[in-house]
């Protein structure tokens, strides 16, 4: 699969996809690699250690931890699942974290993408429902509970629209603001469509912005900004290529035809021809996804950032 | 192709493709079905008329002249590519009408599909960009242009937002407006990703809501509503079966391997399994030849409805 | 103040500021009216119950229940405020509907005004908050719980947008549709600015579209109709020349100066010149107020029509 | 009248409006102060260059050129009135930049304001329409028009919904960027209802946002910046203060009433309690006034910095 997605010019951006192609294809332990599995009421809660830079290499991510939440289809909008993803968010924030951040610490949040492409809209949504507080601090503290910390968010837009690299506004932003933290939201590509609105990735890794898309920018990470950064994603589209080629394979596994790599990128080619690789497949109910899932993670993160504060509460500071 | 489309539950939406298929097949004229092909500057236009019930009954189309526009893409945005489409909707709505529609008679633009998804936002956007001038013939007709007849517009919205099929809506608006003619406009899919954002069909023959998506409801059709009809339609989505199924047939042309429908339908449902049928496919640029596109349409169909009334003047009169 | 508003080309929205300026005038009962007030705990129930022709014609209103709920400043969006806001429209949904409705009746919900107008989105905003089950009743029952009844809405437009008058799309969804009850929601215009943002009217009376921009259409009325009519209305704005004639009012009592109520309208006139009456007073929290409001109304709405049924489980059915 | 905007807690935003006050009070010249009217076909601009610091004290704002452009009202959206005040923007731009800016050189756009108040989104939809080319230059040069220079642009959001000092996001963008000169695009209020839709403001002191509304901010000005700073603006509001105010100061002047500034802006408080100075008035058009008059500054700057290519092709490179 690796060696497709490069001839189709994209990346693995979750983990636990990356992970189980090393696993399928060895049927073994990836050396440099850890996986934890904990079941949860309605949530699996999948964490991958990439501990050295041999694992990286053959997971192509960075050394660090990857949790991922799964769960049933955030469309179906349970209150019940929702508490529980949630609950799960907040912990792997203080686990990702560990004593990076002290309370009354400024955190600046960052929403990736593009707000009127829906399935590239989660990053801007988010920011939109996670509850800012930085300007009441300077502005009017009486506004605030007892031992809200300074947050803050920006949404900078993408590159076609801007024309500015997402690194050149965040890395301006940081050295003026000088958070102590950093959480970036961003959507994600899977490789297989039953991930879209179930699967919640969080990383201390930092993140690749338009990595999912196949290019590469200079990097959100803690190496380049000197704080540390969360990345948090989930998948809403996946490459109309991956597709066709993954039909074309089960049709070869089904009807016993001889499989061939390299005559099924070109057939995938040939059928999505005028668009080359940019052609993304989404359900229909992805607005809706993207609302939910969106609400889902603003409310995880400020549980975590804000501990102690009711839900109801931090949905006042809210934009 | 008409199998597997069953296979999936789909329709073809464009009578070019449905009529591709049928002499692909036999290589040989259709019964019943003439096409007529011009080619302009930039653009083609083929014309392809439904005779008689023989002929809709193998193009699994009703009765009627289909009128299909191709032009370079649109998202490219070329100011005489536009130009040139604009006159040949101008001419082909006064060839569909034919002497149906008297100068001061009132019409009635219909736009379906649902707004806040971008694919199938067209319709709406149709609506928004369009010259409305029925009201001031009432209330302030000295802000008309001499001889500007009534046209007015509604978006219905979609059966899942409102509760209500696109026909209890329409029905009531013509019996309370009685307009001499209705233009509707909606979003197709196509079996083709090539068409996406390069294709407009109009026709005769009114439409069936929701059709391209697999649900039948009562139709706006001038047997239904007593008026004529002028359906126009571009594609902006091709479902994800569709293109995991051409691939499937392409690798097994290429390859040498023996393809069987039954065992491809199969592959690919295996493959898209959580979401059904209901996955589209969509160029990451929807969001421009959405936009583009319903502009084009709104001043083909504005200028043959104002003949003589220049495009910078009827855009006064859009919303 | 009524020869001041008719001066300005104005009506009076609320039932409640009418009234106060009925009694003001006179320091006395105004007959063919009741008024009855109610403290909650925190908010102010006030019924107007205009009994007869005669207080009809004193009040400029039609014979009918007026409930209006007045409570803090709803943009500091406390949930203890929306809880019993919610719990007492939902009983007023009950008293003014009376035994008109019974279980299983289908209900049709109206969202006036334009969404892409601030201050005038709040019906269009209110559909999009509303449950809405009418569809699952036909095509897919098993996703309704036991007893929901079928609720449909619509946001027809407005007439500068659409060139139809609202009652031409109403009443033919309605001849269609068939609901054995309708809920209005508009966005009202207010005497004083205390008003924007505190203030619900629930009336049995129906509604006037565009009554309060000084319109007079074609009626939302049980007589027109044949349907009990509820309409709801919140005040989102005040007209500029109302504020410009009170301060002069204010200004001339403070001062001693003699007031004199054609050169207040005129010295109004000359300052608001170029927009005529047209010029809407909003607090920058529009944005909020209108969001906010639109829930509470969607949940209070809600909450009547389907007894017993959560308000978590209720969003779930709203689009 | 500037008395009274201090005791509103208000500022005037446009020069021609503060040169008018002051020659009206005086009835002389301005010291350190020169205006200058010339009148074209449709529209009138008139430069105000405050030449020191006496005249900047007088007048309330820093030592600069004002270009203020005064034309027919926006919403009658005559194309010929929008080709004139697009030719002179273009003009403008040129004399206020005077050399500072040569061919090839990068400029960052910057849209003030919130996109989601409408009276308050002029910047975010002048980004919106303004020809973006920076990025092509690094990744697809192919794409520009021989001689096209880089230009990015950035709507940084508003303090409320960010946490974010506009300030604290622009100086890290230009210290990263690296731009030769900056255009700063913001809504403005006005002291008369008549400059909505119909005055655009233009001058090379750089802007204090939020000024506008009463609140000082570390500035985008050269000074703080280190490039060139060109501020251009057009009024979507007047505060409602201001009206109320100015009814009564005229209600005296026609009934010979004694007029009396502190009890007038009593008064005015008093009709306007609850929301303080913090209501806008705004003409119903509002929707279309800002739609418009953000469509003409993105040509009128894009036209100035693409010199010799035109507009229908500025718009292929809006996003």
């Amino acid at each position: 699969m690796k060696d497709i997605l490069a001839a189709f010019g994209l990346n693995i951006d979750l983990a636990v996809e990356a992970h189980e192609l090393l696993r399928g294809a060895a049927d073994e332990e990836v050396p440099g690699v850890i996986e934890q599995v904990r079941q949860g009421e309605y949530v699996k809660v999948n964490t991958i250690i990439i501990k050295d830079e041999n694992g990286a290499k053959r997971m192509g991510k960075p050394v660090g931890t990857y949790v991922t939440i799964e769960s049933p289809p955030l469309k179906i909008n349970d209150p019940y699942v929702k508490s529980e993803i949630i609950e799960v968010m907040e912990k792997s924030m203080h686990s990702l974290l560990g004593n990076r951040l002290k309370p009354g610490d400024t955190v600046l949040l960052v929403g990736l993408g593009n707000w009127r492409a829906t399935p590239d809209s989660l990053g801007p949504k988010f920011i939109e429902y996670s509850p800012i507080t930085r300007h009441y601090h300077q502005h009017a503290p009486q506004a605030l509970v007892e031992g809200m910390r300074p947050v803050c968010g920006i949404a900078p837009g993408v590159l076609g629209i801007t024309g500015l690299e997402t690194f050149e506004v965040i890395k301006g932003v940081v050295e003026n603001v000088k958070p102590a933290a950093m959480v970036v939201v961003d959507a994600l590509a899977a490789t297989n469509v039953d991930r879209i609105g179930t699967t919640i990735q969080m990383a201390n890794t930092g993140i690749q912005p338009g990595a999912g898309v196949g290019n590469a920018r200079v990097a959100l990470t803690e190496e380049a900004l000197g704080i540390p950064v969360i990345a948090i994603g989930c998948p809403t589209i996946v490459n109309a290529s991956i597709i066709a080629h993954e039909a074309i394979r089960k049709f070869c596994l089904n009807s016993g035809a001889m499989f061939n790599d390299i005559q099924a990128v070109e057939a995938t080619k040939a059928v999505l021809s005028r668009f080359g690789g940019n052609l993304g497949v989404t359900p229909q109910e992805i607005d809706d996804i993207v609302e939910n899932t969106s609400r889902i993670l603003a409310m995880g993160v400020g549980k975590s950032l804000f501990p102690g504060i009711a839900q109801e509460q931090l949905e006042l500071y809210a934009t």
